[in-house]
């Protein structure tokens, strides 16, 4: 079957990929969208990084996950919305024909294996994968099946905004209107925060936060956004070196910072500006089940609409273009591939 | 009258200072003890950094303090406790005579004056200072002046246990065993938590903070305090460069890490190890002044004893060289001034 796959730090599309065949406990699917992530991007840049750091890297419970391979082909795609084909062995599983929605995770009896970046578990960028019947939620209303895929996305803004503790009466401040920065705002809104504000340098992003919920849009070319915003809550979802240095130096008084924006390289703060103003940090990462399934809902029931965020659609062989295009980051937000 | 002085970067003995004049609402004291601060030493060493970066730090709120300079003379010395000599004008106050200790904070008809570091206003290395009477509290059950001293510095440790948020149950691991972790170990054992440990490379230190209440001393030169300890809450009390990220590489997944020792140089953090176990880092600084009485109150009913903390006393003429003796770590931890 066809999947596109990440070979030497490029995208390359495949046809002799051996089709999945579900065990107990699992389900073949054949993908119908999966979204590009900032993560898949970055991982196709410094996979190298990742693996090294990852291994450096204590206190993290044991997954079972295979050790990564970067000399092979390594699958991607964690954004998915699928159609149930075929359950594996005394399995339990929706009608095929279904279109169902998981945690990018596969378990397995060798262990949970996190459908992210791997050499042998196919991600969403594939005509089929596998998943786990167990973790299936079945996508309702009729949900088109490109915004059933945005999820995964969107789950990740409303984790972070649970994380924050935020009140509707305290103000935010979103930095970065990236995919992240843009579910995190969907998710404000959607809560209920009155005084949203996001920056960014790029104009769409900017026009793009105001239509998923940001009050005011600031571009940081223009002076700081701490110039004209007095947050309680900040979120970081830049995720480049210096930011929450800005941050620490220019935040008022026991703001709460929440990061979002996964730095990938060393960033230098000065914890002097923090001290005094007794400033937290509350890295945040991906969600828990009930906020997976809560963000299927919320977009199921057209509560927020993701349908703006999708700017592009293409196949398995579009997707190495299209991972240079979101290099740029005024032309997109979320491309989707449709296999 | 006489007082020690910070001029160009080393402390000095002078009997030339104008005796302090009271105003309304402030109090005349004669200073009965003073103890010396690791914030003290740094700002003789680094002073100029530390007005440099105040400067560029913004949202702290005003506080009329004067503009130091540091060509002139500065008074230093905020851990005092003091004898009530003589009321300024229209001023309720103790009677002579009377036994206090107080907020580091001078109020005066133009602002709030932090009695931390001023060319103006004297700390408590002198033989008299100002006080202000609506802050003043008496030192209760006769306790021991020298004793009351450490009422600042153990109510830093309060504050800093209080932002943790830790219940008993809850296992603390304290990274540095100088006053400011021995102060957070006394905390967390007036708080009653039941797994405290505490790591040094001093075995004097490490000894001390058995007698304050660490359940477990590490020596981090026989393996990284993670190697053994799997605290829910990690208190920072070292403030050099490379802990932080240290701590972030190695704590356990959803660790609450309280950084109360002031790093004043950059730090350099991998955010990529914070991410994934979603660690939350608190930045805290001094106390609340209902942390500063129970301070003062546990010091008193003797549920807090400081005194092992107290390894030096001098009189003013004997500061330099206790600014001097306290670099190294191993021979002391806190030196009283008693002018």
């Amino acid at each position: 079957m066809r999947a596109a796959v990440l070979r030497n730090g490029r995208m390359i599309e495949r046809d002799d990929v051996t089709e999945p065949v579900p065990g107990p406990g699992q389900v073949l699917v054949g993908v119908k969208a999966c979204g590009i992530c900032g993560s898949d991007l970055h991982f196709a840049k410094h996979g190298k990084d990742v693996v090294a750091l990852s291994a450096e890297m204590k206190g993290m419970p044991g997954g079972g996950a295979s050790p990564l391979d970067l000399s092979g082909d390594v699958f991607l795609g964690h954004e998915f919305s699928a159609e149930v084909l075929e359950a594996g062995p005394d399995t339990d599983a929706p009608e095929p024909g279904t279109i169902v929605t998981s945690l990018p995770v596969l378990l397995s009896p060798t262990g949970i294996e996190p459908i992210f970046s791997s050499n042998a578990t196919i991600g969403g960028y594939a005509e089929r994968m596998l998943l786990s019947a167990p973790l299936l939620l079945t996508v309702p209303n009729g949900l088109d099946p490109r915004h059933a895929a945005l999820t995964e996305p969107m789950a990740v803004g409303l984790h972070a905004v649970n994380k924050s503790a935020i009140q509707p009466g305290e103000a935010a401040l979103v930095l970065g209107c990236g995919p992240i920065g843009i579910a995190i705002i969907a998710a404000l809104r959607h809560r209920g925060v009155e005084h949203i504000a996001a920056a960014d340098y790029s104009h769409k992003r900017r026009e793009l936060a105001e239509t998923m919920g940001a009050h005011v849009t600031l571009d940081p070319a223009q002076g700081s956004p701490f110039d004209t915003a007095t947050p309680a809550v900040v979120f970081e979802a830049v995720g480049v070196p210096g930011v929450i240095n800005d941050i620490l130096r220019r935040a008022p008084v026991a703001t709460r910072v929440v990061v979002a924006g996964v730095c990938m390289e060393p960033d230098t703060v000065l914890p002097f500006f923090g001290a005094p103003k007794e400033i937290s940090l509350q890295f945040v990462f991906a969600y828990d089940p009930m906020e997976f399934a809560e963000s299927l809902r919320a977009i199921a029931e057209a509560e927020i609409d993701v349908a703006p965020l999708i700017t592009g659609e293409v196949g398995l062989d579009g997707v190495a273009a299209a991972f240079d295009d979101l290099a740029t980051p005024d032309a997109h937000c979320k491309i989707l591939v449709t296999p």
